[in-house]
C-alpha cells in the first residue's frame, strides 16, 4: 500500500471548483483504496487530499497519464500552491 | 462530515505496537467511516492518522468513552507525541 497527505492552495475563491475536479467520477483511479478531498476547517483556501493506492507505481502512472492528457490543466488553473506530499505506508483500519 | 488528520510519534521501536493498537477491531468506532493508519515513509517513529466522522460530535463522545474506559493508556504508554490535529470537512472522493 502506497499513501499520500497533500495540502492545495487554491486561488482565492475556487477552492470548491478544484474540489470538484479532483473527485469527477469521469477520471477513474484504478487501483486507488481511497481518495478523499475536504476542506480545511481554519484556512479558506486549503484542500486536503488523502489517497491509498495499492502501490507507488500504480499511483505514478496513473498520475503520469493525467498529466500527458491534458486532464490536469484546469486542476492547476485553480491552485496556487501544491505542497509536497507527505508519503506513507497504509496499515490497515477502516475504509480502505 | 468532520475529518481528522493527526501526526503521532511513537517512543523509539515502538510504532508498530502503537499502529497495532490503533486498528483494534475490537475497539469499535460507530459513526467512522475512514480510519487509516500509516507508516511516514521517512521518518521510523511517526504515524499518520486520517479520520472520517460522520460528524464532530460523534467523534467527541467516541474519544471521551475511550479515555474515560481506561482504553487509551495503552496507546499513550506508546506514544511520545502527539501533534494537534489538522481539522476537515470531507466532501468527497474514494472509500468513505
Amino acid at each position: 500500500m502506497y499513501g499520500l497527505i497533500t495540502r492545495l492552495t487554491a486561488h482565492p475563491g475556487r477552492r470548491d471548483e478544484l474540489a470538484l475536479l479532483l473527485t469527477d467520477p469521469a477520471v477513474k483511479k484504478h487501483g486507488c483504496h481511497s481518495y478523499i478531498v475536504a476542506h480545511d476547517l481554519t484556512d479558506a483556501e486549503t484542500l486536503w487530499v488523502t489517497e491509498v493506492w495499492v502501490d507507488q507505481p500504480t499511483h505514478q502512472s496513473w498520475s503520469r497519464d493525467l498529466r500527458a492528457s491534458g486532464a490536469w490543466r484546469a486542476v492547476y488553473g485553480l491552485m496556487a500552491k501544491m505542497d509536497e506530499s507527505i508519503l506513507t505506508r497504509p496499515l490497515g483500519g477502516i475504509g480502505f
